[in-house]
């Protein structure tokens, strides 16, 4: 990895996706910017995805990170949701794969070990972990944004994780 | 619906997405094109969308389709497959959201209620059924690409289908 490099970090979701942006500086992460995506939940399906789409293309304009680590859930409620959430993770890869973005998936129990040090960690445990871990004045909020910066520490950090010396391309 | 329009439809899958071209003209369905996009699966996944996405942006481009109709399945074998397919429905949907294609979903029961008659009609007989309502010299292979013409026909005659009024936009 370069000394200097921009990874934008998604938490996909049809009803909010949260991102968070860092910038690695050595061994120091800065956060740039984190928040998350709420498209109206009165339109269709369809233009929610959309919306989702082009506000991922908005940011990768504005930041210009080189890599996306993206949260890749490994179990969901039924199949029905975890078909929509599919849609939301192929709105974030094509927003990455269309701008040259490497992108890299992790599971919430990777992100988990990888910030807190358990895969049982709380939400709560996330938000505290990333905020210290960014120097954070406040918690980042909504959860979302939160997790979406945890993904993004995580993918930074990951070769010194407990798992192994590959970083996951998804 | 115009005199004239032109449909895409979409049978999404990570190894093999089918798709199908036709033009309504009047109450005559005239097929322009259907097949298949094959990702090499050597690639890592993100490319391998990637290249679905870039092939169905190119098709639509070539044959410039005012709507998109797209088979979503109610139920699928895990949830970590629906995931996956539903990566590869978002890559079609942000490819035709794009280009400003509205876009409608059936599940495979309604396609096959529309074209066959029975929501338990067989691969063979979607087949034969779709060669037949489009006068084709032979049956349409790969399955895949049957079946994307096969959701574009449904959605063509939805309104004089046995289920309602009303085409289900996604």
């Amino acid at each position: 990895m370069p000394s200097e490099e921009i990874i934008k970090g998604i938490d996909p979701g049809t009803r909010v996706t949260g991102y968070g942006i860092i910038k690695l500086e050595g061994n120091t992460c800065i956060p740039l910017d984190f928040g998350c995506i709420r498209a109206p939940v009165a339109l269709a399906l369809s233009d929610r995805y959309a919306i989702i789409f082009t506000c991922l293309q908005e940011i990768i304009l504005k930041f210009n990170p080189s890599e996306m680590a993206i949260e890749t859930p490994f179990v969901h409620k039924n199949v029905q949701s975890a078909l929509k959430l599919g849609i939301a993770m192929g709105c974030a890869l094509i927003a990455a794969k269309e701008k040259k973005l490497k992108v890299f998936g992790y599971s919430p129990r990777e992100v988990k070990c990888a910030i807190v040090g358990t895969g049982k960690a709380s939400k709560e445990q996330m938000q505290q972990t990333v905020s210290r871990f960014l120097s954070l004045k406040t918690l980042p909020k909504p959860q979302d944004a939160a997790d979406a910066l945890g993904v993004a520490l995580c993918h930074a950090t990951y070769p010194k994780s407990v798992f192994t010396n590959a970083k996951k391309e998804l």
